[in-house]
């Protein structure tokens, strides 16, 4: 936790913030803080800055702070997802936001196992819980927008277009020659399938909605390295 | 697992391999393969080709194999670890093995928990196992060199100069301007600390041995986040 994330609720004075749960048990057993040091806030949403640890014990951290300074930019990036497994899913949640991800959706494909569809780390709660670990790691107020398109073609075919805009579009193809470019100075959509990629069905009408299949190299990266590894070579 | 990879135990009979435990629970479970059928297979530091099911039940199964690929080539990367928290630990050989990194020192660093030196991970046996897991799930065949530095002063005094030789020599520092280079097309040695980086100590001590500190931008990355980000920008 680089970043202690406030609430409004944690707030019922302007300037001072009550916390208990995770948060105090992480500032007692890591930081191992005490009365009088400063910490790194940030308020959801909001700006971020320091605050000073004004009471401290076992049950509740109180904390002065004072909040100047804005969060750091978002990347210019829509990352579509063929829905991953859930324990994978936890940990793409996190690095999403902790990168700086702007917007992610969670979309249907063939290769997607429908019981992932029912898994309770999709319910709203539990996304939240992992992108805001996500968030306090990387120091970042904002949450990424996360989008659940549980049927392929409707989503490509009825939404995508708008929802991508004129950014460059791209789709991870583990097959594709044309390697993926480096750098971009603008905004990307870029998907990226189970492992193995998406089907050429899927491929091919991404493609039909102006998506160029890029490659990655001749090693099968699991989800969460592709998504890493495509994010530092983008940006 | 893309790619099953076979040691010489395996096969008494050239050109035949006999499985039992992970592999054939993985054939039955997660191919749900079937005799006839063609999986892809390698030997451990060798050849990489096609294999027909001729066996199968719940004790064994029976693999005829004929072995005519060349496994992909490493990534020209030493990568100088600050050793991380065993968890996550298990998670970067599999990381490291499946991108194709040549060679991985694990390093002391101040920031180290001198902890972390006795997991039960660092085991040889128990760095193989990730490391074949992640070989498995990137199609290669060659273990990734793994050296255990358990001192940071010696190493970096007195072998890293000769380890390094004429590659970029590079440290991630957060707080470094010159950010990290992209597309290199040279042989590179990467230092990457705990979180939050090297001590300054360390820092200047990379740097009197020719290490350029690079930044990776505001966000603090988690370790295992950083060394993948990196390698997709780097390569």
């Amino acid at each position: 936790m680089n970043l202690i994330l406030l609430t409004p609720e944690d707030c019922p004075q302007s300037n001072i913030a009550t916390l208990s749960g995770r948060r105090l048990q992480h500032v007692l057993e890591v930081h191992q803080a005490q009365v009088g040091q400063q910490l790194r806030v940030g308020m959801l949403s909001g700006l971020m800055g320091n605050a000073e640890i004004i009471h401290l014990d076992k049950q509740s951290l109180q904390l002065r702070f004072e909040l100047d300074q804005a969060p750091p930019p978002k990347l210019p990036l829509t990352l579509l997802l063929a829905l991953p497994r859930p324990k994978m899913l936890k940990r793409i949640f996190q690095t999403v936001a902790t990168m700086g991800v702007d917007r992610v959706v969670l979309m249907n494909s063939y290769r997607v196992e429908k019981s992932f569809w029912d898994s309770p780390f999709l319910q709203p709660d539990a996304i939240q819980e992992q992108l805001i670990l996500g968030l306090e790691q990387g120091k970042d107020t904002v949450l990424p927008e996360i989008i659940l398109e549980k049927r392929f073609k409707p989503f490509v075919e009825d939404r995508l277009t708008s929802l991508a805009g004129d950014s460059l579009k791209l789709v991870a193809h583990p097959v594709a020659e044309q390697p993926c470019p480096r750098d971009v100075q603008q905004a990307v959509t870029l998907a990226i399938g189970c492992e193995g990629g998406f089907i050429p069905y899927e491929v091919n009408l991404l493609a039909e909605h102006g998506f160029t299949p890029v490659g990655l190299g001749e090693r099968i990266l699991r989800v969460e390295t592709a998504v890493t590894a495509l994010i530092g070579r983008l940006f």
